[in-house]
């Protein structure tokens, strides 16, 4: 592992851990067993630690979600089932990478600069939001985008972070089929 | 102001500017205008300051929330105009809270007592949630108010603190009305 990869998935270990209070360069030198130094030679600030932690973030996250990327030549059935299956991976196998993006997603809150890298991301799986529901025949394909964005982030951050309890991949699958067939039927 | 409110408020304040690591004893004395030690008569351990600050939010929050605790008897429009109206708000006057109550969140992820505090309270939303869900007829009113609670947290969360925009209260009546009316179709 290249030296910056170590860093940024010591500094992804810490966010979860101990949050935002706890990563520092050397918090980060002592639980990778790196010499006192290190990581402020790969990110000399703590902006830039935080910049490389995210980067390293978005590269585990993108590689979770190919259906997205691939294409958005879903239909609604479709749609749903795919949504089911991130949500459901995200909240076993990437609670680690969710626990600490929303550590970062706070902390661009108060940082300009880290608000800038961080929603430019987030305008990249947006716009694959976008996509897919304009072709699954959405009369408001931005509003909509956004709203499947929004629904999958509450049903990650309410059953990791919130006071709700994990939904099975069933239960994942039909609030995803009602949530794309209410959003594909128009309000009244 | 009694000054554990005083208190409360102020560690409030300092979670929305600087995060969890800006929250200590010292600086809520020296935000507050309190001579030292104050914060720590008030609330001894970091515990102690965190429970004070999730009481004081929780209070907040439930006096924005009247609808839902008042009663349980509320048609599927209604219950879609009442949870576009408390959206708006939060986002907009109850975004201190909100941010606040989000850093909290995750801080509970590393404290099991705090978490204990968060999910009860967060129960008693979810329960109202429930019972609306079935007066207004859901065929599975707990999965449905779940993921109601789930909608409403993420089209917060995504706002605030994620990479999405804030809707507008058209925006989020419409929304809000799709959704219940997917959850009330019930899945194909």
């Amino acid at each position: 592992m290249r030296r910056e990869e170590l860093v940024a998935e010591t500094a992804i270990t810490l966010l979860v851990e101990r949050g935002m209070r706890g990563l520092t360069h050397r918090a980060v030198d002592e639980a990778a067993g790196l010499p006192p130094g290190s990581t402020s030679n790969v990110a000399r600030t703590r902006a830039a630690l935080l910049d490389l932690t995210l980067a390293r973030l978005t590269m585990l996250e993108e590689a979770a979600f190919p259906a997205f990327s691939a294409g958005d030549n879903l239909e609604a059935g479709r749609l749903a089932e795919l949504t089911a299956g991130f949500l459901h991976f995200q909240l076993t196998e990437g609670r680690r990478t969710s626990l600490a993006r929303y550590e970062l997603a706070l902390e661009a809150t108060r940082r300009p600069e880290l608000r800038k890298v961080y929603d430019e991301i987030g305008r990249r799986f947006r716009e694959a939001a976008i996509a897919v529901l304009a072709s699954a025949g959405s009369a408001d394909p931005v509003r909509h985008g956004g709203q499947l964005v929004a629904f999958a982030e509450g049903v990650i951050f309410d059953a990791l972070v919130g006071a709700g309890t994990t939904p099975t991949l069933d239960e994942l699958r039909s609030s995803m089929h009602e949530v794309v067939n209410g959003m594909l039927s128009g309000s009244p």
